[in-house]
């Protein structure tokens, strides 16, 4: 390396440097998973020496779960970024759904961490993923609460909610992992599919429109 | 131990043995998680000493194995057994969603280690979650197609299927998650929440009838 390049690489702030090697780590973690990712993948993916990786972010565990966490924040930050909380209930429900598939659309390798990576390595990785999850349905139970009690439902209905956002969340992170391997249908897609899922589904508390077994 | 205990011991075929272990096994993994699960425990509660417990299942790797392996079999064969595949589909997958909520209200302990216990080891037990994941969403996916079949769909409506049957699977493991920790909620009712999330969202591919973003 010339003195020239030496003083550019040197230049970059951590902070950049940091996301270079987080970028590629999700992409290595992504692709090989997490046992069979090495250090000097990730160190030529990131054009950072392996060890400045180890001074910057550690081990290749502590590593996973830096990209853990960063995809993890990011993805609900996309999520709570793409709704107005002004707006009537179910267009919120919608952009939220429509932010997430846009999200997990885009950052694929991310997904594929968070979600399949950090469930097959289990420990904190999963307890990441359950705390997201957690979150998720608490934002979900408020708008649907909200729309119940505008609708004029009782306590028996609305304590129904939480359930009916657990489902949701559920269905939106199956639906996820399915769309990993079906990358062929567009975001908008898949989005509709679970709007009408949940919606229509959530039509039982606000309309009364059921399905009930027969004899 | 006197001698005729020990041959009243004796006497119970390896089988019965093996599910007192796996029956006691279950319960402290459930309660315990894996990792502060110890096998003194289990030997205490199976009432069969550890050396047998050895001889007959192995380590406490192989003993959680093959709890997350009876209880996915179990669950599958209660789903299946459940159903009968002469009636309408609507009624099939009303059958299915009450045999696996009633299944999972009985087996808490079983559930909570296929599920969170599986899901927190990671590895070959996350394996054997997303290997019964994808078996209940086949199922599910042949009960929606022929629903759409019978209704005429064309090729394009029922390649959505599968996307659906994914959210159904999803969202029915989220709401039993929920489940554990709101047990106070009968079985039945828990199940026709899904069933009306489930059916009135099919209804989307059988009856146009959809949701649609405003503006």
């Amino acid at each position: 390396m010339s003195v020239d390049e030496r003083r550019r690489v040197k230049r970059l702030p951590r902070e950049v440097r940091e996301r270079q090697i987080l970028d590629a780590a999700v992409q290595v973690f992504s692709e090989r998973g997490y046992h069979n990712a090495s250090m000097d993948e990730i160190s030529d993916v990131a054009g950072v020496s392996k060890p400045m990786i180890y001074a910057y972010l550690g081990s290749k565990e502590d590593l996973f779960a830096a990209c853990v966490q960063r995809e993890s924040a990011n993805l609900l930050e996309a999520v709570a970024g793409g709704v107005d909380v002004d707006l009537a209930p179910d267009m919120q429900l919608w952009d939220g759904l429509r932010a997430f598939f846009d999200y997990v659309g885009e950052q694929r390798a991310g997904w594929r961490v968070l979600h399949r990576q950090a469930i097959s390595q289990g420990g904190p990785y999963s307890d990441e993923l359950v705390a997201m999850r957690r979150r998720a349905i608490g934002l979900v139970d408020t708008l649907l609460v909200r729309t119940a009690t505008k609708q004029g439902l009782d306590e028996h209905a609305t304590s129904a909610t939480e359930a009916l956002a657990a489902a949701v969340v559920g269905a939106a992170e199956s639906l996820a992992d399915w769309w990993l391997d079906h990358p062929e249908v567009p975001s908008r897609i898949v989005a509709a599919r679970l709007m009408n899922l949940a919606w229509m589904g959530f039509g039982d508390l606000v309309e009364g429109n059921t399905w009930s077994p027969r004899g």
